[in-house]
């Protein structure tokens, strides 16, 4: 069975006290279905990827909460994988379009983040970590810090070079008019920038955000005038929550585990991948990313963004071409859907302003916690 | 595709202050397996079903979280949906299956709430609820109430049958040795109770508590001698999150819309239900669900039960064998798997000590909110 991807949207992200989670659903899904030429009662199930709600704005049960604005009593569904909730709703929904029990589906990603002091939201996050790693007092960007640490002193690197993710997903976010920050930053300042946890800065840090993003799936045929995105495969892995339980801090088992089944079952090798966008909710993190996907050889993935290969205009594989988790923001169950969407719209040759030439098989990589849990979609046109 | 239940195990529920959230899954999934003649390597993803754990014990990224109970890095996703969190889990266990991607899948339906205060519970319950019915400072038992209200001054009958309710589930409960409460009550002793919201009595609501329950589920073929039971069919639906918003205060439309098309798909009409676990978090929800599942005519629940049709022994259909929520109790996203594993137990003949003579078909119907969500599943042997 083939699964296409009808049309998305995705809301502003930022700061965006004034909207609630309904007014960020209502305006991506409606606009998804708009992109997508059809009417909500076209959609029969709903998929919600969120990790939050319950915990930031006191409200659960969010299937149904969310079910009204595609509205005749759709069976709704809430997916939480922590930042990968996105990636994981996506997987459940294309499950339950192969089954046969739904032919159109929609599925949103949403996060509302920051009405809440940013400490307290960094303190929920942490929720997606294990037991041990909250009681030590760590943070994320100290379980980054850790693996950043361990990369940088196996292949003996600078960890100035860590910089250049964020320079180059920040000019990547000047060309996004959704993104949180639409302002290119030079290395320098990024240098300049303070220390979060040695040896990750401000700029090697993504942001609390609010958005939403939503996309339509259909298993019917599609007329090629509308540039149906087929979804070739949808793969999860899981591994330890804890860093302490894992054998390397240099690579990501879930990552490999779920890209290896991707890539064969998609018959692709990361060659082929035209476009990607990657989960950098650290600078590490897509650098682990880069080398985990098979975009570079171990230890040369710093150089290789630093040469300018992934950034747009470069060869290819172009790499968060969105402005990724560092400049587009990072609404956290919004994030996988976004990357869907950023890529949609790059294989349709719509990416307005960032538009990555002949993009032809684009491939999203959304991760949980530090690496408990991955997703990865890979989409053709 | 045929799928299969091929075994299920339930905790004990009560307080279990004891055991932590790995502990009761650990428990839960390996007497599962074992029910199933089944190695964990053998399971290729977790689902789990489960609402509160992120603001009670600040753990989310729950299909990673527990995944390791099972190991080998299988795909996990955790799904909530308030109250029908495990009947949701299940839906979105069962797409999997039935989509080709996933064989034989485990689900988990889990939940840990007395090491908390249960006021403080109960607030976060409300979580479940909408907004407007939050700020006006409703709990789950005043909404209940008010369904209640409207259902006797509609039908013109005494408060005090309410209380049959929890009656006839605590003699059920009185036999199930994995139950809260193991003990019958007399009509006398609930009436005594105190009331909680008018007319609602202590007895007429379930209780706060910690529990876990697994099944596993395949698309394999099954040898007949393990006595594998047949998912006949799932359904979901949703209604608005609040009661302002419904058309109707006796009957809930979600679980209309997902009954008719259960029935429909299953070939099956209510009075070929041999034992049915129905969602009974306040006696009114129970009344209700044998009216909108077609077991009783609208507004004779309360006389069929006072009559002792539901009851073991009785004619049939018999309803919450395990004691119900009432009794039995109710760790919020085990409710919707422990019902499965009842009905599984039921029909297998192994339901010790409260076996519904010769039970070939079950039915579970499982809640969220005050009827936001509904999820029915049709089994048989």
């Amino acid at each position: 069975m083939k699964i296409s991807i009808l049309g998305g949207s995705t809301t502003r992200f930022g700061e965006l006290w004034s909207l609630s989670l309904h007014d960020l659903a209502n305006e991506a899904i409606n606009k998804a279905l708009a992109d997508s030429n059809l009417e909500s009662k076209d959609i029969e199930a709903l998929y919600v990827g969120n990790m939050l709600s319950g915990m930031l704005s006191h409200q659960e049960n969010l299937g149904a909460f969310f079910s009204d604005v595609v509205g005749n009593n759709v069976p709704a569904f809430h997916v939480e994988g922590a930042c990968a909730s996105g990636g994981l709703a996506l997987h459940s929904a294309i499950q339950s379009v192969l089954s046969g029990t739904y032919e159109t589906v929609a599925v949103l990603g949403i996060e509302k983040m920051t009405d809440q002091l940013q400490d307290e939201v960094a303190a929920l996050l942490m929720s997606a970590s294990s037991e041990e790693e909250r009681e030590s007092g760590a943070t994320f960007a100290g379980l980054y810090a850790l693996m950043a640490n361990a990369y940088l002193s196996k292949y003996k690197l600078s960890a100035d070079d860590l910089v250049e993710v964020g320079v180059k997903n920040h000019y990547h976010g000047s060309l996004n008019k959704k993104a949180q920050f639409q302002k290119a930053v030079t290395r320098e300042r990024a240098l300049a920038s303070p220390l979060i946890v040695d040896p990750l800065r401000l700029f090697d840090c993504s942001s609390i955000s609010d958005g939403a993003s939503a996309i339509v799936i259909t298993s019917k045929t599609v007329d090629k005038s509308i540039m149906p995105v087929e979804i070739l495969t949808s793969e999860v892995a899981t591994d330890t929550l804890g860093l302490q339980d894992r054998s390397s801090l240099t690579t990501l088992k879930a990552v490999e585990l779920a890209a290896s089944r991707a890539y064969k079952k998609a018959g692709v090798k990361p060659e082929d991948i035209d476009v990607a966008e990657l989960h950098d909710c650290f600078s590490i993190a897509e650098v682990l990313a880069i080398e985990d996907m098979g975009f570079s050889k171990r230890g040369e993935a710093l150089r290789d963004i630093k040469s300018g290969f992934f950034t747009l205009g470069g060869k290819k594989t172009i790499i968060n071409s969105s402005g990724g988790l560092k400049a587009c923001g990072h609404p956290v169950g919004a994030t996988g859907i976004k990357q869907i969407v950023e890529l949609t719209d790059q294989l349709r040759g719509k990416a307005e302003g960032r538009q990555v030439t002949d993009a032809r098989i684009g491939l999203a990589h959304n991760v949980g916690g530090t690496g408990a849990v991955a997703a990865i979609h890979i989409l053709s046109i």
